[in-house]
């Protein structure tokens, strides 16, 4: 059966996060109940991987199989139609039917968003820092993780996933004016991670924590560390690489 | 009396523009009664110019005279504490006695934001087209605008401004993946002007007009041509130079 691969975004802020689950509203049941609407029959989707509670998305990943050929942009603007306004299947492609949307993917790339000064227009989509911070000090912490580092001192202890090594390919922070973008891509991220190195980062560029301390932590990672998470709504899935 | 000027941000989604009016929520409004309730006392201030309903702006301007030193970090925070989530002061500072936030404006820079794919996390904030656009043809209209021009086919026919030429000192259209952005600053800006301009380059992408209609209504102005208006929510008054 033909296998199509769907790129998607979505504003998180009234969700509670990719994964179907019981009494909860989520990005993949609102998805694959719009595909029933149009399809008229159920589909099942295969997500790139989940993302928490009020994440948001610009390029997230799904694939599903349909018998029938699908043209992309009839499909999206079908899907545009059923969809409420916060999420929206951008484009769709066939694939090879090995495909599979999280075994094949790559590399991932996340953007977590700060703002140094009180904005309404991107209050919704990043966290709001009046402290006075840090740079030189927050742009060291990035600069260390790249490379391959067991980051078990930023995961949620007790997740269950006995590999914690990642092979971070960049880790960079950008200021441009009022707002500070941290840009991190990897072959894989652990749960809770980026919030974890972010919110970490932050709290060194408050001078709650020192550059040492950070390096400690990334060198010799302990699972009792409590890692401090920044705010989900400041941070995007920007792009799957496959 | 001191005098003083604050920068604005504002979301202008939920208001009816800028300026103070019967009967309809405003931005001059909503801060007069944040400043009323932090400084005790009713505050008159002085917009450098309106903004319609539904337009948002990074960087409004506005003056008032206040008898007592006020700090402009003390005065954003307390200030955050008060206003409404989509409204924010966030630079204060001292200026001359004779500083005029209207009449000594020497540029305005305003934003206009289209994405041409479906996008929930732009939605607010920029025009969807999802039409083919021919960008080349758009840019053609938008390098024509820079310069001194009579306006008068793009403004409000009949808004009883006598004076309608303007001096453009940039126009351009950026191409950034799916988001378009077209800048534009000039030395004043006739009523509806740059969603006029806007909405026009516009119809020329899609194909309804020519790139030769739209020179001839920039070099022949005439009011009764009825210039196409894009939609507020994607438009951003960004800075005000003075």
């Amino acid at each position: 059966m033909p296998r199509y691969k769907m790129l998607i975004e979505y504003d998180g802020t009234r969700y509670n996060g990719w994964q179907r689950q019981p009494n909860a509203s989520t990005v993949e049941e609102v998805i694959e109940k719009g595909m029933q609407q149009i399809l008229r029959e159920p589909v099942d989707i295969k997500g790139q991987g989940r993302t928490d509670k009020g994440v948001h998305a610009e390029g997230q990943v799904a694939h599903f199989d349909w018998p029938e050929t699908l043209e992309s942009d009839r499909f999206c603007f079908a899907m545009l139609g059923v969809l409420p306004k916060d999420v929206a299947v951008w484009d769709l492609e066939p694939v090879d039917e090995a495909f599979h949307a999280r075994f094949d993917a790559r590399q991932r790339h996340y953007r977590y968003q700060m703002v140094t000064r009180p904005s309404p227009l991107y209050r919704p989509y990043a966290e709001m820092i009046l402290d006075p911070l840090d740079l030189d000090a927050m742009r060291k912490c990035a600069g260390m993780i790249a490379g391959t580092h067991d980051f078990e001192s930023f995961t949620r202890s007790g997740d269950g996933n006995d590999n914690t090594e990642c092979t971070v390919r960049r880790s960079e922070l950008e200021v441009n004016d009022h707002l500070i973008s941290y840009q991190i891509s990897a072959n894989r991220f652990l749960q809770h991670m980026v919030r974890r190195l972010i919110g970490t980062i932050g709290r060194v560029g408050r001078g709650k924590r020192s550059v040492d301390e950070f390096r400690e932590m990334l060198e010799h990672p302990r699972t009792d560390i409590g890692g401090h998470g920044a705010p989900a709504h400041g941070l995007f899935l920007e792009q799957v690489e496959y």
